[in-house]
């Protein structure tokens, strides 16, 4: 594994959960400047109000926690986050707006926060060089860690290292899926803005398990700037690092959806514009009857048909669609809209009886 | 059963299914005034084509049929369909702008157009009073018939008889759903036209499946006109029973869901607007999450604001959400958003492994 300079990490269990890693600290040994990206969702978690408030700071650690997601729990519930990320401030003994949060779990379940501050110097303690905890405290129906990474050939050698949780409510514009993605390599804030932008576009904004935006998604980029970059080349080559990174994170999320069987990879060309491309690819993604059709290996591909009208996309008779073969875990759709000549790539996974049995339950 | 005057009907196996009625007929004795609702899906069956043609003129004959869609197949499938009603109309001797058709089936299967047209003297041959055969022969994954009728006490004795179809690709503006409304009372056809637009606001339009909207919805309200309405109060009364009708049906469909063991009733109050009551509602019934919830009876409200929140619906802490007891059958959702006077109720089923099978399966 290939870690940028400048962070640490930890990764322990403070009981939101039992006998599993459910508390985690990114720590940077100086302030790194970050990007956020947030979910678009009207109904948000406290922490991510107060990470959006303090990431226009120098950051010194960002916590993470699965098994609360920290939402709509109680009135006291913001105050309670700012209280949780005081406490934490104060034992690293920075401001508490230099740290940020990110939470995964059930809404509407009050946060401990006792038991988070009272793990705090456990979770200090066991600071280390190695990532591995830090990625399992953040999984809650994952069944695997997911962990991207990318070594990039500058003047000097650059790193990437991206983390991501994430396995149902997963839609457009982030669903219940945090992604934490560091680089050492050094950029100007809003060249690393736009470059975050367009990676996380193309990748945790490409896919959707079950249609459902969550409340409490977040990917942050973090740069601690130890690398310099020396040229528009050198730029360009880390962009592009940044989106296979991102990329692969999100594709595992997908391949991890709850209950998958089918990895689905939808192309979609011939469209009037960027947007109208990424709403036919979308809509087919999110269609349960299209979803069980991939489950069963069905070519059916009126489904098809139906979820980009219901879409408000008119299509011509015979426009072309190919299916690769539906029995084989990974499937390629592409679609040919015949309108113009935009195009976009969404992924998604089938719909099956275990998504199904996993959400009954899931409390 | 109550029948309006008018009316006959015929249902007989063509061949588009195996040993199982896939042909209706409803005759008209004279001429009647028909209202029409159809998809708003950008991609139509040719017979949503032909019928919104055609509505406009005194209607003599309905014709439709179960197994297959009519819907992009062939090149020449509008010209095939104009020709199936051509032929349809010269055995009973009216011309073809005369004739409605309605398709529900497979999308993207070549209308077999040979089986209908030799078919059509062994259809008007089975006219008769009953229309119990009708009913049967727009069945497709339906386990049960849906019929709805209700008599008006108007100065004469008034009646309302309905007939839908419909288990799956159910969602706003009408899904897979096929709806025949008939009566003999007499209206303005643009009191009519009103009348029946909001009776399918309420219940058609405010019902949901799967939230995958289909090609092929239709719903003809039909008037014989034999029984005159003298004054508004009777108007009153007879838009009051179209409502029951429909909402009767439409829950008919919802209740037959595919796979569904739970008929649920999702009633928003305190919006800002009737669409944004509506949207929450919509938003809540076609969440997976939900649905998988309610289908383990599990009372998790966190996916209720998540759903509120993805419809782009911010709300403050503590809203009321009341659920009934979530083991039985029948649940009840109430949610009162506290932003403002509007309300609206929404009609969905739980999301099962069963429904996941139905439709991996179906083809």
């Amino acid at each position: 594994m290939i870690i940028p300079k400048g962070f640490l990490f930890s990764g322990i269990n403070c009981g939101l959960k039992e006998n599993k890693l459910d508390l985690g600290l990114i720590y940077c040994e100086k302030p790194v400047e970050v990007v956020g990206f947030f979910t678009t969702n009207k109904n948000v978690s406290y922490s991510v109000t107060v990470s959006k408030n303090n990431i226009k700071n120098p950051i010194k650690a960002v916590l993470a926690n699965s098994g609360n997601a920290n939402c709509f729990s109680h009135k006291e519930g913001l105050k309670d986050t700012e209280k949780i990320t005081a406490e934490l401030a104060k034992l690293l003994k920075v401001n508490q707006k230099n740290i940020l949060i990110a939470s995964t779990g059930i809404i509407g379940k009050k946060m401990p926060k006792e038991k988070l501050i009272s793990s705090f110097p456990k979770l200090i303690n066991a600071i280390e060089n190695s990532p591995d905890n830090f990625a399992k405290s953040i999984m809650t129906t994952d069944t695997v860690k997911k962990i991207a990474y990318a070594k990039i050939n500058l003047s000097e050698k650059g790193h990437i290292l991206g983390f991501a949780k994430g396995a149902g409510m997963i839609s457009p514009n982030m669903a219940t899926m945090l992604g934490f993605i560091l680089t050492d390599v050094s950029l100007p804030k809003q060249i690393l803005k736009k470059i975050a932008y367009d990676a996380i576009d193309e990748s945790f904004n490409s896919i959707t398990v079950d249609g459902c935006m969550s409340t409490n998604d977040t990917v942050f980029v973090l740069s601690s700037g130890r690398v310099k970059t020396k040229h528009a080349v050198e730029i360009k080559l880390f962009s592009q690092k940044l989106k296979e990174v991102c990329l692969s994170l999100a594709t595992m999320m997908v391949r991890d959806g709850e209950g998958a069987t089918k990895f689905i990879k939808i192309s979609i060309k011939g469209a009037k514009t960027k947007e109208e491309a990424s709403k036919a690819g979308f809509c087919i993604a999110n269609s349960n009857l299209f979803k069980c059709a991939i489950y069963g290996a069905n070519p059916n591909w009126g489904r098809i048909i139906a979820a980009i009208g219901h879409a408000g996309i008119a299509v011509k008779e015979g426009i072309p669609i190919t299916m690769s073969d539906l029995t084989k875990k990974d499937i390629t759709i592409d679609v040919d809209l015949k309108r113009g000549k935009f195009s976009q790539t969404i992924y998604t996974s089938d719909l099956t009886p275990e998504y199904v049995k996993i959400n009954a339950e899931y409390s």
